[in-house]
């Protein structure tokens, strides 16, 4: 089955995975969409309704957002075409939460999300509870549910799982503006890296990229087919904090002869000295995390780099990121540590359609097609993405710049 | 007395009457600091944590931002030096919280306001009660008060009745963003103008303008000097919108002859094709008020529009605006209608210091000298000023492009 | 006689002054005419038509183009409509060399005047030869000429005087930004200042302040009216760039507190430490002139100053700018040194209407009047103003953060 | 041998071909300098000093800066290191011709080249036949030559190649803004397109893509690699205006749908109604060419066209792009058509380095590979290339949104 992930306008997000289909099948898809439900419920938890309004930034969303619209989503794409008799909750949210979907009709503009300060979180969360029975209602006798609308159910859940991963990294976008850094959970630690020595050998051969069979996945992921890959090694271990606090000290941000034109230009002009949400405190270098403002820890994978600093720090090194296709290989192998699960993995792959991609007709077909262009190719997953979330054929992208995602790298060699 | 009244950074405010001297006098200043923080306190009420932390562009600020800010300037200015053994509440809102005074220290960016969910409106209204306390507790011995310490204290509560007002116009500004153009309170409504038919003629004469005596005013206010002002004749009347929709009709926002230079190039970037907070639904003029949204009462004066809009008004209408000294001389006389408590009301007046004006030193020093460029003079109050803040001798300021506040005009002629 | 002159777009020139009235009925409108042209094709003889096609900002024009330009107000405005059987030189000139006359029909964008290589040079000279030829028969029979005409010659030339002045600034600034800043005339060296001590004391009067009399002047100038100046001080001689280099050593550019607020952000924006025009090279200030680049001269006057220079300067010396009405009854009075002929004076007045002002109609009404805003006054005159071009109701006008003119300033008192 | 090409800061150029590897080494070294820089001169000659001093934006440079900067590359490249006893031709020509060249030390700022009318364009000519006369002797003894010194003197011939092309693309680009469309060439014609029939079908295969041999190339034309291609079928012919009128006036630039995000934002942005360069005239669209404004040809290949236009008619054809490796494989094939000579042709693939690319050391290293992010590749090579700079496996690439190149396209069809 081919699915499609709602992408947002300037810099989509790390938003897409796949809600563990084995699990769907397993618990079906009523329990699915509870589960997924609640756990957006218990995201949003720990934030105030002063922290779910504010945006702090046109690439960031505010959390009421994030709850409100994945809410639209089931309501636009399910209820109303599929649900007899649904009742619109407020018809003015369809304008409020729409994000980019221009064949769903008109949008408030994405850089003033961050000003809705009503709807308040109360009533969006009256509107999560009014769509939520009105979908269980819908699945409560699933077998006789028509196989396109389980699809969308099921796009559906993928879709909140993306904006789960987004409620995450936008609220600490958030709090990284804020001068005294607040902590969205104060017990919240990075999880450190496996640091597997060696490399994963993939001589020249061919495979087929891009995902097959049965299970979800988006379209940007196929069509599958055929290429030739390798030779090339590719590190088992995460690029570390330790590694770049090297080539800081050894001036890599200053030395022009690393970096690509642009990034370089990005360099000077946002004055990086250093990855995302960093700060130097007292003479040390500190990181805003989830946890609070925290000490840089050397072991662990850096994070909320670009992918201009990911590249010049390669050339840095002597060495290269892998392409998407590399790295999917050589994760199938199996060899492959911290693939999913920590940071995002940049690659040196741009976002393009593979041979023969066609959007789907539609609305949905607006996920991902639109925005191959001027972005790079992650892989893996991070964190922060929802687990069951990721597969070895996932595509996730952003604009080279990006930082506030949880994205970091590995390393590769081509024999010579 | 001299005394000085903080601006903000881009586009200084309307906010800053006095306490009605008076009444200081009558009941003592510590009923009148009692009186003017819970007025404060009354105004936030009726808007909830999510409404109070918005900034809807960077000229506004957040109604927490100003419960806050207002309250650090008692702690900055009153309590830190002039009260033995206080303690600060918490050391890092100074930097949060200080607006504009370079001599203060550094302070928060002003365009990121808006993000600074915590300290949350709870903090913050425990910040308000701790240093209440301390200023009530200072305040105790009135009689035994120093004059300077007095006159802080004065300061501080003209200083937070500006604030009163710009709580106001800010959340109106933010609510008008919304495309659901939320009520700040649902009963609200505009008051109505007089309508005062004639004119005050005001034959060739000199007279003094500017503040003199002993009661409360701000620095820009003087030096008190004489100046020839007249022959001119001031309408008593305000103009309204019932005008306002005939210049509209008659095309006066395409019509380049009656603009200033600048004043079309607005119109042309900003898309401006009514006064501020205006909308077309269904064929007919609204506009978002206080009260939400309503249809335009032709019968009330105009509000919310630009210098130059006013001044292409007059030009359309064969007319002109008064100089501020022509106003304040009319204003004196007593004749003059809807001078106070409607709408502020552009004079043709750029904001220049008076003859031989010089700023104080420290820190007060910075109020309103250093916005004396770029901006035009406004005369009277609104219906948003508090009680009390005005008098004919007050001057304040926006630049020429500003439609946020309440603002309206009135109109004269020169005899020929 | 009212006359009006051309301003234009974004920040009016000091292009100024009357061609010399007393001439103009001396030796007649022929003579003068052929005069003022032949003075244009003087100043532009140095150039090359490389040098003459550049536009060094959108503020600056190319001297082809104020060659051109100053042809086509000739064509336009005299020829067209009152030379029987003109015939144009070329219609699309029109389009191309319109300045800013909305009423005269649509213009080549301004910031875009650089990049009209065609028609070259060479054209532009046998367009002016043309419209020269057929002005010099219009005026053969100089007594029947119908009043309004002569008027209409009499604006064209003080439209040129205007625009000479112009050609040297903005040559001026186009070579300021050349690395090897060459020299329009490496014999010129700036006028020294007289250096007059002492100051001329006006006490309070009732003066009469404008244009009165059958001279040539603006609308600006007027209408005449009686306004109260004094009791004020106001030094006989200007600034020199010794008192501005104490200043800089002073640490005057880092001293927030002696700046309006806009001014200091300017500072910060453009990296200012020093008047337009100057470099350090070798340890010592240089500055780009019509000569070349040259030490700069502490006994000559300082210029290309902004008035935010100005007037911090002025705060740093614990003084005042005068206003223009102050300036104009000194002027008046004769013992004013150094009024007219070495730099443009900085006002502290803003450039407003006078009361009662009214823009003329047609498209010589868009001269003044639609730029009084955001900009302040300049008076006097500057070495670069053509002689007999300059008076004491002459009001110059640039934004307050302009410094390619040749402008400077003069201080004053206020008695206590 | 690898080689380096220079490329511009924010839009590299189509600058790169060989100068006919053949030819060099047929007539040799020094017949080769004289006849490619004898070709600039020729491409300059109908251009007046006026119009090859204009920089009609950042992106575009003025004629005299080509003909200087290609100079300063032999000067700075080949004569100061290895011409001994060479005199530098004027010191300060070091600074304002250095294009991007870090290493090669401080650059004047690019979006200013079009400010420095001095040196003049003799003097230019001056400095070319200076540094001409030292190349010269130079090469007297070709046998003699250091290898490496020969390598640079092919690589400043390319260099100089490039910049070919961009004399007549940046003037074109400035004539287009000129409302009067000057003409470079009164009698240059459109070369039409061989509208050849049909597609070549390219079964799947493995392939070596890159360039291989010890013929001339650019570094980013290696490491030649091996890669699997296709199945796909390309056309032999190129999209031409008949086909993109169509288009036009199905509503091609309205519909949201066949754009990519970034795309049609471009679009709304910039006002894009039809390619570069086309004007609607008297009802009809013409286009600004070489030859001045005529007519839109139906049967000439569409050209400048930005990637996004080209990706938007690919989807409203139901078709694709090639990618540079499937249009590789197809040119080499032979039954390509037009695939050199008429347009480059925008491939679907993003600009990035082949597999194990590793730039060069030294300032000549900077050619390429820093420019390798936000760019897509074009292939094949344009009217205005140089005789013999052009080969299968040259890579030239532009930002998606570049319109001023001679840019078109040709389509692809997967099979399925």
């Amino acid at each position: 089955m081919t699915a499609l992930t709602p992408r947002r306008g300037v810099s989509p997000a790390s938003d897409t995975p796949r809600s563990d289909t084995s699990a769907v099948r397993a618990t079906g898809l009523r329990a699915a969409f509870r589960s997924v439900r609640a756990h957006t419920d218990a995201l949003a938890a720990p934030l105030s309704p002063e922290d779910q309004v504010v945006q702090s930034m046109p690439d960031a969303s505010p959390t009421k957002w994030h709850r409100a619209h994945t809410t639209w989503f089931f309501e636009q794409f399910l209820l109303e075409p599929h649900a007899p008799g649904y009742r619109l909750f407020d018809e003015r949210l369809a304008y409020l939460y729409n994000s980019y979907y221009v064949a769903a009709g008109p949008r408030h503009a994405r850089p003033k999300r961050g000003l809705i300060t009503r709807p308040d979180a109360a009533t969006v969360a009256a509107y999560r509870a009014h769509v939520d029975a009105a979908v269980d209602a819908l699945l409560a006798d699933e077998a006789s549910l028509a196989p396109e609308v389980a699809a969308i159910v099921e796009i559906g859940l993928n879709h909140e799982q993306q904006h789960q991963e987004l409620i995450l990294t936008d609220i600490l976008h958030a709090f990284s503006e804020n001068p005294i850094a607040p902590a969205y959970d104060p017990e919240w630690r990075f999880r450190p890296a496996s640091r597997a020595p060696g490399a994963v050998a993939l001589p020249e051969g061919i495979h087929t990229i891009g995902h097959q069979g049965d299970g979800f996945s988006y379209d940007n992921e196929g069509p599958a087919h055929r290429a030739l890959v390798g030779p090339v090694e590719i590190d088992r271990g995460l690029v570390t904090n330790g590694d770049w606090l090297a080539f800081i000290n050894d001036g890599g941000y200053d030395d022009a002869a690393l970096w690509l034109s642009d990034g370089f230009a990005a360099v000077q002009q946002e004055g990086w000295r250093a990855p995302g949400h960093w700060r130097q405190e007292d003479g040390r270098w500190h990181v805003v995390t989830l946890g609070g403002l925290v000490p840089v820890d050397p072991d662990a994978p850096v994070c909320h780099v670009s992918y201009y600093e990911a590249d010049a720090f390669a050339r840095y090194a002597g060495r290269h990121l892998p392409s998407e296709q590399e790295w999917e290989v050589a994760a199938r192998s199996g060899e492959l540590a911290d693939a999913f699960g920590v940071v995002w993995q940049w690659t040196r792959s741009a976002y393009s359609p593979y041979p023969g991609f066609r959007a789907a007709e539609g609305a949905l077909g607006e996920y991902n097609g639109k925005f191959m262009i001027n972005q790079m190719v992650l892989r893996g997953s991070s964190l922060a993405t929802p687990p069951g979330h990721a597969r070895t054929t996932y595509r996730n992208f952003f604009p080279p710049s990006a930082r506030w995602q949880f994205t970091g790298l590995r390393l590769a060699t081509f024999p010579t």
